[in-house]
């Protein structure tokens, strides 16, 4: 019979309660139980790692993340540069800009009488509310920022640094667009038509005809270009969606253009969705291996779990855990006010991928 | 205590079992069972009712229905009008082309040995395999067709069916873009940019700077215009995603610049992720009436199952159950091949809503 | 690089619409299709290979089957042997029960007022519907019954076959019960105490203190030595929950007592739960190859996807394909009336493990 | 206009991350944000709300727990009377004995080698391994205690505390069993049959005829007159499966036979599973008051999430916020360690319902 400690090794450490556990403690301890308690304290782990590694980290922002409360989380990872570069949907960043502007989303219940809400003029996200009107509102506001730029075609990056600079002008408000802003990191929403924002942006071009030209073709180089100066990457993906792809088509197409790139040194994805009906949001980072999008040695783990659940342990546990290593980080300084971004001082490439192909 | 009667009317009926029962009697007999076998039998059954009344049917393509093998079942819906405006993901589209380019997915392990595939330049969908190398083939494919066209932007929309024509020219195939070109049947693709077509528009810009302008922004007031031209409107869903929402975001658009409209008076989606995460893709149709997405009168039903298992099925019983209806339906007649989308003869208003406000 | 060719044999089919499909049709075309379309074509296939070998077919059935309208199919499956052995939750027999004595079960919506369902004494199961009444008449009928058994243990096996004789006897009608009491097909309850089974039992025992001895472990001990005896064991399950892994550990128990036996040579299971979260429910039939549930070289397949999808479309199939099969078949002949259960005219050991240990 | 406020007036607080956070800080920050994270924080409510309150609180345990690593978490809840009567598969008590038996489960991998782990008699469990051949050992070891037992019927519930008794003696060990044991709290295993406590106690009837004689209906009894004579019960269930559909018939059943009883009090269930296959693991709380098993006024949620990440959030929460709770806590004082069990001194019927029906 084979040797049994080939597999059998590290035995499981039940998990025990005491009080005033801080949840850093809670996180360790969970790293060595089994299933998505592991799981959930491996992704700390790993992004623990992460931020001691030199290595520019994206993070993927889907489902109504903003909107269900964790606004104030994200705007602390960019703020605190526990993440580089941002890919959203643009309801995440459109909820931020919504409560930023001094409006709120509101507790409700998901067994919603949803003719009575919509009579009353209130949208319902499961067992959250929000005020049409005010959404409305919201997007005469886009609309008429829309207006105030240039008539040339603008990347979703450049287009939200510019927005957030408007809000935080307007505000002076705490989110995900003005710490954005005011850490100059770059946040791309390549699914930009599909949201409210694209609404907004749609509504300016109905006044004006030649306004409201987005880049998202521009958008791919971008971020591509970012991988291929910066070589080494990190993936912190929090349900799916076109952030996730988006993030993974970055090595892909930089990995056509220089040589040398192998996927995400590190990778964290935090979803609900099943890898067996075959759709990119559930699919599984080995799969992802096969693509080159994740390196073959890289550290990753899937955490089966909701957002809103997972983010509010990790961030706190890394709030604690990593504050000397955030201290003395090495992160990528960029400059993304402009139309074409510069990495610690140097400008990418115009409208082209960097390599030499 | 109350009378019963007023709950218990209706009773079940439990499925019998003959030989050779045809898909349309299989789905008949669900009709009358419980939970998702029911609501799969009530999918055909609404689907049925939107054909028979004169309604603009939008259908929403996420998930990797292609690759999976279901492109011919869609090219079907399209080719018979079984539906009139398609709303996918750019993966959808571009494995559709990769099969009419004359290569091929294939069936392979959930289990596999991923760093393996990547060293062979192979890429896993769970349980489908794809040649690495004629992806990238495919990319430059349509990097020599972007560079065809003119410096100007260019709705989704309109890319899509000078793709589809070229690809037709090129192959004489069947598939989705193919038979969209041949019955002017428009495609919507909001998030091309999070694309393999994305990336080889990307590659053509890197050539030519001027080249691929993708106006997404146009896509929003196009798909609006048409609710606001046809007025009744129905959903077909498959996997959610930006499909789903940006076919609802078009009822959401059109109401606010036309009054009179309240959401889709059908709607069906096929779904596997769940309500209670909060994201677009798992959301309820009653979630959706909140919005005005769906109209509070509407015939709606979600079908908690896999694509590859419900599609087949559905069409297959259609195309047996709608033969006769399919021959006498009014469906419009678009002409998308230009700038301006015309909609039975008469274009639509060019970059701007239809509306009067 | 590696030959490609070792991984890209076979290429996908994509499935192609006909009017007038049968569902044997379909799931042969979905056989070459890719996701849980696949695995639906996969688990028609390999029942139909168990039918044409020479082996004891388990069926499990757990979820509210019976209540959601497949009672009639899984008394088809009995009735002409597709299966050999039944295990499953009382909640499945008793709602066949509750139709067989003439009650039914109601279409209703999974957004119930639940609170004045409750009122008017009307319990809900998703969008299913039943008069609580009626199940506290079963209750008592079911007590009536077992106050006229023998006062000494019976198993689950013994007791079921002599309910179903009764209401056979009382009612005459088709069902999940009467046909296996018909067809000499024993049906194991392992979990009968987690039900409205063992409640009508346990109201007996209140009226009569020596009634109601439900022998569980004597259970344990038969569907252990039916593998024993018959060596070649197949497995269909329908929903997780204790009747698969009652099953399962039949084979291991055996496997304990005789050598030779390896799990189940082929293996279908139908599921909606997951892996991920460790429960046994959703694992994978992998794992159970770990266990000796399932043999190394079995062929298996995990259908994910509701029973009510999936089984109307199997046996349909089935129906079809394997009208020559069946006629043929060599299945054991029970006699599962007495205390001891007899296999082919010979009695299995009574109280014991057949095998020398 | 109908009036806002009706529905919108209670705002979503978005988290804030603060350094060295109590997981007891975090769960209170999350009762005011959205989806199953908010879920999350009000269980942690519920639950203190339930020690607060004078009633009878079950727990329920499904799923592979105990191997998982929250076995101690789970006698902690015993020990400190979180909890007064336990509902549990066999397989988590199994798992529970063999770590305080001194053998250990281990780390492992979700996509191991089952064939070489069968060859190497190891088992798997999603990530998790143990070594079958100590599993092996473990089933003679019950045999061996089952057969120091009478000839007579046991309950589920003495023959658990008797083993929890002798595993006590044998070994000093802190567990699930051994805290049950000491605490008298009752352990019901409904469906002990489906597990490898009753495959060890088939193994000892197979020396010795007369004996495990496992008496399940005697568990319905005696589960519904703790109901019966404490009245106000309290409901937390870890995972579905047997336990959460016996510890609701328990209320059922007593009303049966009690006027004036209405369901539980309180409700807390953390499932993974889903509502819309209509099985009772995922059947939510709405449904289970249409049964009367919640009262129409209970406080009640549903956290759809593992119990691996969320219980040992939960009561490390629980041991900061209730400390001065559990001092004053009245929990009914249990002698389980008869053949009828004792309540505050008074003994339950023996073998019948304890009301006058």
């Amino acid at each position: 019979m084979p040797d049994k400690t080939r597999f059998l090794h590290t035995p499981i450490t039940p998990f025990t309660v005491d009080t005033n556990l801080t949840t850093e403690e809670v996180l360790k301890r969970m790293e060595r139980i089994s299933f998505q308690g592991r799981n959930l304290g491996t992704a700390h782990q790993v992004w623990q790692k992460m931020l001691s590694d030199k290595c520019l980290i994206f993070l993927g922002i889907a489902g109504a993340l903003s909107a269900g409360g964790l606004r104030l989380i994200l705007a602390h990872l960019i703020r605190n540069r526990y993440v580089d570069c941002v890919v959203s949907t643009g309801a995440n960043l459109y909820h931020d800009l919504h409560e930023c502007r001094g409006r709120r989303h509101f507790l409700g219940s998901p067994q919603g009488d949803d003719v009575a809400l919509q009579a009353a003029h209130i949208d319902r996200v499961y067992d959250t509310l929000v005020d049409e009107d005010e959404f409305i509102e919201n997007d005469e506001w886009i609309a008429d920022f829309t207006r105030t730029l240039h008539s040339r075609p603008y990347t979703s990056r450049e287009f939200l640094y510019l927005l957030g600079e408007h809000l935080w002008n307007q505000t002076g408000e705490d989110g995900i667009l003005t710490a954005a802003y005011q850490a100059n990191v770059p946040i791309f929403c390549p699914a930009i038509a599909d949201s409210s924002i694209g609404m907004g942006v749609s509504q300016a071009r109905h006044k004006e005809k030649a306004t409201g030209q987005l880049d998202v073709i521009g958008d791919i180089i971008e971020s591509s270009n970012l991988v291929i100066h910066l070589r080494r990457t990190a993936s912190v993906v929090l349900g799916g969606g076109t952030p996730k792809n988006f993030i993974n088509q970055a090595c892909v197409q930089a990995e056509f253009f220089s040589a040398g790139l192998e996927g995400h040194a590190y990778a964290v994805q935090i979803v609900t969705d099943v890898p067996h009906f075959g759709g990119a949001s559930g699919s599984t980072l080995n799969e992802a291996q096969s693509w080159g999008k994740v390196a073959a040695d890289a550290a990753h783990v899937t955490v089966n779990t909701d957002a809103t659940v997972a983010l509010p342990l990790i961030v706190s546990a890394l709030a604690t855990s990593t504050q000397n290593v955030l201290d003395v980080r090495t992160f990528p300084a960029f400059d993304v006010s402009g139309q074409v971004i510069t990495i610690n001082g140097v400008p990418v490439a115009d409208g082209r991928f960097s390599g030499p192909r």
